[in-house]
């Protein structure tokens, strides 16, 4: 894969990305790209096919164990037969629906003045990505939104792709399960009674369904007409609790090539969306290089590069200024916006009695903008136009909780709550104008206030989809936060929270590297999962059973493939016992070769069929 | 501290330790030892004081933020001030209270064959720790029980030692805030308001509630009567959750060296009890240096060294190789031992429908003794001989649950609910011979299901204290089931369990090396800590509020040195930005010198001041 993936051309400014950055962006091993076909021929949704090893029955027999089809958010980049030249970038996958809707034009220059400018700035030029479709936007003002395609009744392609992902060919697998004895076939389906609160779970999820959950502003489905090249994927408690892993440059380190090379990383490793959160130099750049490529909806926050314009002076910030942003990073394809606009200047000094103040980014922003003005939050009083530009584009906006506690005690407090109650007005008027609505969580909570958190947001929000920071459950474990708070997002997560925003372990210590990232990414994708267990989504345990039966037939390779992290499975198996024959030994390093308790209960097995006891075990076993 | 910790005598068959085991065994980082004296002068309760820097307030004053404390399991290796020699092992603490109970007696000679022939063996003799502490059991067969005591209304110096513990010099901490500001000082002691469920929460930890709560069984205290280094704690979901780090060694890897530094490392994380679970050669001896050398409970499985005595073949089993093997173990100062003795023949069928089957590997072995002799379990038809030994030396029994489900799928089964009936039986027996009692828990459990667990635990055994495995809350990420395990632990910690066998990342991989046992442990203290929190024990939120007070005054040594793992947490701060100065900055790498969000909150503060908000705030804020 290694050898496929080249920045190009030579002798740009920015310094070719060394071998270290692109290496290991392949596909994760031990599974295959399979597409699942839609209704209509373009609607190929991709997933890992993870094969098995056959089963060898102590009579003698052999067991064929299916493949477990897992989704895929690597796009492009994980197939091995199609070849992706990042300075071209992924196909547009959604071009065609977009245009076969005839309710967009294209354009050829920015409407924004800074994306003109940027056009224009030769020092940039050997930076730039080489993009060669021109702007769309919505033709006389309407609204191209997934919001308002399901409000009139419409299903798109988009939701039809993103309902297909959602069922993870489980079709596919229990027909594979056909050729199993009954006993076999019932182990391999069977599920723990989920907990689902309130959220309706449907055996199956059709588009049909999707377009209701997006009609009720329950789903959202982020998908800039900018950005063709993403793969749609829905964030709503009826479906599979997605994940987001944030990368970005800031002033301290980082470049375009590693940033780019970070979305790829996190996109291998599960990342159902991707923050770009950079503040340094050159952030219009490196967004269209992060866009081209990712198949992923990618979500920013505009303020941040607002506040570059004006040189870091909160106060010099300006609705024109940030306007002009918005529609930037519109034209550039960005899905989602984090928007503090439910910080008002009232609120503020409800933050006074907390140990950590305002530690939003976002948040305190705004804050400054707020008191040097002695004036409402701009982004509250221009709520409405904001909604006007994301409706032109399809771009969903996450209402920023600009409030959100940074600390255990700050928890739940009365400015978090106060913000909580403005966000559900504003979910309100977006979801009026169109705009697909995400209303973002905090934070550092402890365990037994994390699912209130919950209640609180559909409540105030009009079961808007949630999308939480963590929450951490505590605040003294710096170089294990993505611990501290994977047990909070899980717990979240199972509550209704459709969305788990990552923690690395670096949070509160530096800026996470690749390793940092991948750990993020596993820690939440395990978060999530929990999560579905719990809430008893259709075919959440299969992976699980899949996965034991693995390992008590000691298929070593197998348990590697079908876990979250197959190269660190095998790498760590491999510290103890690294010959080749080893990944087929009926024990492990844990016990040793006399000592195997799965292989003595497989004895248990033997002597119970002996024993005339057989009629209540699985055939074969 | 490396030069004090040696291994002698040189010469020794035993490889002398290469200096890689012994590296960093010395008291974690930024903290300083300091004993807390109970009501007589020889109980003195480690605890590291964590010093902080003062508080540069904006008006030029300062502020001085007390030392933290928090209980140190690593004994005197924990404390700078004292030399230990391995090889001598640690002073015996408890030694004087055992003795001036006068319910006791010394023995030259072990009471069991296999420890007189360990003794005469020439071949192991130089691997052997040089004990010159003569062996203590029961006189004329009485109890000398922690329970026995409690039963009888006696607070013992334990108990009391115990209790100081739990307290964790809070009203030190308090009184040191006399100094503060009244809101600076509620800021600093404030609490959410815990959830305990039916645990009663005692404002104050004392001898006397100790003593209750042993006495009615809702709590165990560990205390080998021959382990007298041991430094007393509690197990009860009354108090802080604890947890266990297992070592040992196995056929396939380690040594004696390698084990006895592993427990001391276990110990400098956090662990609060040990279990040897060594299955290889040499375990007699490898035992005898852990004993000697641990500060805090051992743990052992019994049965794992007399399968090892019938060179592995379950079926060759007895009682009386069993119960020498009891006595052996009780005789060196074993603390506690976990006891199969809940699997009976009768529920061996109800595991034929499993998935994963007994994964237990005591459960398994007793399991192939059942089915080999058509008997009922050794364990179960002995049992009141076991705790007749046990109660003479003072051990608890730990009730295995040897069909513990080892998948998602076999959570919650027929097989795992009879067993623990099983266990509530022996629990009411061993208490009325008043050995102190633990009941042993899963393993892969779904979110969804763990709290019940506890609630059947509890309902099932008397409310006898609760020690889980994890649990799982997924079977498929193997890799990283400290994190799919950190989840369940710290609800099941939350709804009552009170003690959290740890998992590391190479569980269903390989053997944890040192780097594996820190990153478990520390999974488990941060589980632990959200348990306390959610439970609301008084004081738990200390830790965290002085964190987050650090973090928001960008005291970065403060913030490694109050997390629980300052090591790491350094090292993660120095990629980023690794000049001295910086740990000082008031910024980080995240946000970069303009950007701070913490700094912008404090702007706001001060704007909030001039506008005369600031009656609501803090002073000094």
């Amino acid at each position: 894969m290694t050898d496929k993936i080249e920045i190009h051309p030579e002798g740009r400014a920015e310094p070719r990305p060394d071998e270290t950055l692109l290496q290991g962006l392949g596909p994760l091993p031990g599974s295959r790209r399979v597409y699942v076909r839609g209704s209509r021929p373009d609607i190929l949704v991709p997933m890992r096919a993870v094969d098995q090893d056959q089963t060898q029955l102590p009579d003698g027999r052999v067991e064929v164990n299916p493949p477990v089809f897992l989704y895929d958010t690597s796009g492009d980049f994980g197939d091995p037969e199609k070849k992706v030249d990042i300075a071209r970038g992924l196909p547009a996958l959604r071009e065609p629906w977009i245009e076969e809707r005839g309710d967009t034009e294209t354009t050829a220059a920015p409407a924004s003045r800074f994306g003109r400018e940027c056009e224009a700035d030769s020092e940039a030029a050997p930076l730039r990505f080489n993009r060669t479709r021109p702007i769309r936007q919505a033709r006389g003002g309407r609204s191209v939104t997934q919001l308002h395609y399901a409000k009139a009744g419409i299903v798109t392609p988009e939701m039809e792709f993103a309902a297909v992902r959602e069922n993870m060919n489980r079709r596919a697998y229990e027909e594979s399960l056909q050729k199993l004895p009954p006993e076999e076939r019932r182990l391999l389906l069977a599920q723990h009674p989920g907990r689902p609160f309130e959220a309706e779970i449907p055996p199956e999820v059709t588009g049909e369904f999707v377009r209701r959950e997006i009609a009720a502003g329950r789903a959202v489905l982020p998908a800039n007409i900018n950005h063709p090249e993403s793969e749609p994927m829905l964030i709503g408690r009826s479906f599979l609790t997605k994940i987001n892993a944030n990368i970005g440059t800031s002033a301290v380190s980082s470049g375009i090539a590693g940033e780019v090379s970070k979305m790829l990383w996190s996109v291998r490793w599960g990342a159902d969306t991707v923050m770009d959160l950079s503040t340094g130099r050159h952030i219009h750049e490196t967004r269209e290089w992060i866009l081209r490529n990712s198949p992923v909806p990618i979500g920013t926050v505009p303020l941040y590069q607002a506040l570059e314009k004006v040189k870091g002076v909160a106060s010099d910030l300006s609705w024109e200024v940030y306007r002009d942003t918005l529609i930037e990073q519109a034209e550039q394809g960005v899905d989602y916006f984090t928007i503090h606009a439910g910080l008002r200047l009232e609120h503020i000094p409800l933050t006074l009695p907390r140990l950590t103040g305002i530690v939003s980014r976002g948040g305190s922003i705004m804050a400054g903008w707020c008191i040097a003005h002695r004036e409402e939050n701009f982004l509250y009083s221009h709520f409405e136009e904001i909604c006007e530009i994301l409706r032109r584009y399809d771009i969903a906006v996450s209402l920023g909780d600009g409030l959100r506690p940074g600390s255990i005690y700050d928890a739940c407090d009365a400015a978090q709550k106060a913000e909580l109650r403005t966000l559900g007005e504003l979910a309100r008027v977006a979801r009026s104008r169109d705009v697909q609505v995400l209303i973002e969580g905090p934070g550092h909570i402890p365990m037994q206030r994390v699912m209130e958190n919950v209640e609180d947001e559909l409540a105030a929000c009009d079961e808007a989809p949630f999308y939480t920071l963590g929450p951490l459950t505590m605040d003294c474990a710096p170089g294990y936060d993505h611990i501290t708070s994977a047990i909070g997002a899980a717990m979240i997560g199972w509550r209704g929270t459709a969305m788990l925003c990552y923690v690395t372990p670096k949070e509160h210590l530096g800026l996470p590297d690749r390793e940092d990232v991948r750990e993020g990414i596993v820690a939440y994708k395990i978060a999530a999962h929990a999560a579905d267990l719990a809430k008893g989504l259709p075919g959440a345990q299969i992976r699980d059973n899949a996965m034991s039966k693995a390992r008590f037939e000691f298929r070593w390779l197998d348990q590697f493939h079908l876990g979250f992290d197959p190269e660190k499975a095998l790498a760590m198996h491999d510290e103890t016992l690294p010959k080749e024959s080893m990944k087929k030994a009926h024990f492990c390093s844990m016990c040793g070769p006399k000592f195997c308790s799965m292989r003595i209960s497989e004895e248990v097995r033997q002597w119970a069929l002996k024993e005339g006891l057989a009629g209540r075990a699985p055939s074969g076993r």
